[in-house]
């Protein structure tokens, strides 16, 4: 066999354990807060027909799909995000009971130029709700954010609530109608906080063109007071569009302070999210701790996308957690920590005569739900196994020598402070098991 | 947006929550059998250079790969298996410490012709054992397949051991030396169990070439018990090829005994394994309920694929689930089932002023841990929220109507039996979380 160079794909990684460790950890919590919310598991293929996903994403979406021919002459292409290939899972099993609550967490495949913290595998992970219209569908969405950063332990954290009516509203009233027009200054605007409302000003009237009337009516409302809803109510006075959005999200603020999650959220007028699909509640997330980490956790009311395969055009809301921020914020507020290995304790092999009862003491662990591994390989230099414990971070050591066997025991060693306990293997195990996560 | 017919690739599927539920279920058993055992997570792209898979496979292998030019002019495919990323990663990180003992769950793709129970997207569940040459990896190893096996709950099971050195002393002595002429025997031989020994010996002789006194020394062999090491002893007596290859197993099966997994052991010198890069033990496992499923487990020590990157030839030993068999054999066992969701309480709202006490309650039941879900949507047919609930599987219903809560209880409807009980909520949500799973 040839000797080919071992190299990985730019823009792609391996997972090594010691981030696999506690990215497992973090994803088994998120899961968990799925499940008591009610949200089932779903798989997609990696693969789907490319007219399925093409159109989707716009023009620049398009071109960074990893489209191919397969051997068959299909046109095919890898999954861009978790939505569409969902949009097109409903449209092909009409007898979903509805609502439908799923979640995925899966790789998704953008052939985007690779940068700092931008990569070309990339996970989401997506809960959606669909078929269900009203205020209290969001409330349940919102209560999975909630419940999902209060699981992580990522302190303070606030859900930053908008609806897309408002700015309906807002558009029509400066005579902006034209939906592409639109998508622009929502673009635009949402760039807020990266550029500020200046230089936001400025491309809204150069590059999109809006007369000055219009910028004014616009600075007008980004100067409304985040969360004071009556000042909105009465800015927009008489526009039907604006005002039933504003209650719209005064009933889920209600519902969700009622059921007790509302100190988490605010409204907040001039957060627009870039996504064309969105039709009512939007909503983005910042950490306390951790501001300038961008949104970790983001989503909203999108009733249109079902149709697009010509299902019914089911109302629908979800939520998208921004997988690798919010594992770089765990890190950084060291709830979770790098590990290299899952082991507990080594069970170390003296010399031959010793391996037997090794394996015997690794088995009876084990068989306790401790993670144990026992020392592989020649027992010539006893050293080395310990340098094995300490360069996997494995915080004990078990040692069953002639001398601890003669006396029916074991030696367990903690490897940080190098502490030794002489205990009979029933004593070793009770200890171990007690301590081990 | 133009309608598009919502399709799905031949060879490819969804995994509905039925089946994603119990699929979890079992990941998530064998999951934590590999982390007692100190193996860790690793996760490899989807995607590799194509020169990184090619030629690992044969030229069969070869034309499977989902293979296409990237935007940038890159050959790449979709990775065929684990074991060639594992070796490629092996080859890119010198530095990793050895033994290294990883796992990984993961998709993999190949363009098969589709058909029953052969998919294009399927789960491989690998682990391995990378640096370390003796039976006690091997130990460890099939350790791990009786831990996993167990806790699965499968029943009986029978692990059939073999070693790749029986068949090289059986084939050196009977001048059979090409690696080609050796491969071709070996891949006859394991047919055995599909095609019987008489049309086995009718391949080796016809197609294989295979002279009489040839077939005449592998009936011979073929007809030597199972298990018994001494009998195999004396039939390759100055064979020290084969001598060895039965001392490393005796080893192996004599070190499994002593730690207490030698029941589910057994010496089977007709298996055979098709792939070409077992360099020593081999072995596979049939589960004595289900014989006909075929293996649903099997590995052995690869000890040459790890250099094919360049890397050192570190030994290996690995173990492959057959998942999708193991998952229908669970299923007909009836120890896992199909689960339409997670949720273990559907909360009713009765009518909109009960709306908050019912978002109220089901916060309350999942801060204690139980999958709750409440009803979404109007309230105006509350039968459609108790068939919601039979649809859906979710075993029990709260009512807090006017009356349950005027009384400051709530109504637990089992929906198995339509049994109810009225209890107050701190009741009721400690009954339904001793009862939840």
């Amino acid at each position: 066999m040839a000797k080919i160079q071992a190299r990985i794909l730019r823009g792609f990684r391996d997972y090594l354990p010691a981030d696999m460790i506690p990215r497992r950890a973090m994803f088994s919590k998120v899961e968990d807060v799925f499940r008591i919310h009610g949200f089932a598991p779903l798989l997609t293929p990696a693969l789907e027909y490319s007219e399925c996903l093409l159109g989707k994403y716009g023009d620049e979406g398009d071109k960074l799909l990893y489209r191919f021919e397969d051997n068959g002459g299909r046109d095919i292409a890898l999954r861009y995000d978790l939505t569409v290939p969902l949009a097109r899972m409903v449209a092909m099993n009409g007898g979903l009971t509805l609502p439908f609550k799923r979640y995925q967490i899966a790789p998704v495949w953008r052939a985007e130029k690779p940068g700092r913290g931008r990569f070309r595998e990339f996970f989401q992970c997506d809960a959606d709700i669909i078929g269900a219209a009203g205020p209290d569908a969001e409330v349940e969405i919102l209560s999975v954010g909630v419940g999902i950063l209060k699981a992580l332990h990522v302190g303070g954290f606030t859900i930053s609530m908008n609806h897309r009516g408002v700015f309906d509203g807002l558009l029509a009233g400066i005579g902006v109608e034209d939906p592409e027009k639109k998508a622009e200054v929502i673009r635009t605007l949402d760039k807020l906080d990266k550029i500020g409302q200046e230089r936001v000003m400025e491309i809204l009237a150069s590059e999109v063109g809006l007369p000055a009337s219009s910028l004014e009516r616009i600075a007008e409302f980004l100067s409304l007071e985040d969360g004071d809803l009556d000042a909105a109510k009465t800015f927009f006075d008489g526009d039907e569009v604006a005002i039933a959005a504003l209650d719209s999200m005064a009933s889920t603020l209600s519902l969700a302070q009622e059921m007790g999650i509302g100190d988490h959220l605010e409204v907040r007028l001039s957060i627009a999210r870039g996504l064309d699909y969105y039709t009512g509640l939007i909503y983005e997330t910042t950490l306390t701790a951790l501001p300038d980490i961008g949104s970790v956790m983001s989503g909203g009311r999108y009733d249109g996308l079902m149709s697009m395969f010509g299902a019914p055009a089911h109302a629908a809301v979800g939520i998208s957690l921004g997988v690798d921020r919010l594992y770089a914020a765990l890190l950084e507020l060291e709830e979770i920590e790098r590990k290299e290995s899952p082991t507990e304790v080594l069970v170390t092999v003296f010399d031959e005569e010793s391996r037997t009862a090794a394996f015997q003491f690794t088995h009876a662990l084990r068989a306790a739900g401790v993670a144990a591994e026992v020392h592989l390989g020649n027992t010539k230099k006893f050293g080395k196994q310990f340098r094995y414990a300490d360069k996997k971070q494995i915080p004990y050591v078990a040692i069953l020598g002639p001398d601890e066997r003669a006396e029916g025991k074991v030696r367990i060693r903690t490897l940080a402070d190098g502490s030794e306990q002489l205990l009979s293997n029933a004593e070793a195990i009770q200890t171990l098991a007690s301590t081990s996560s």
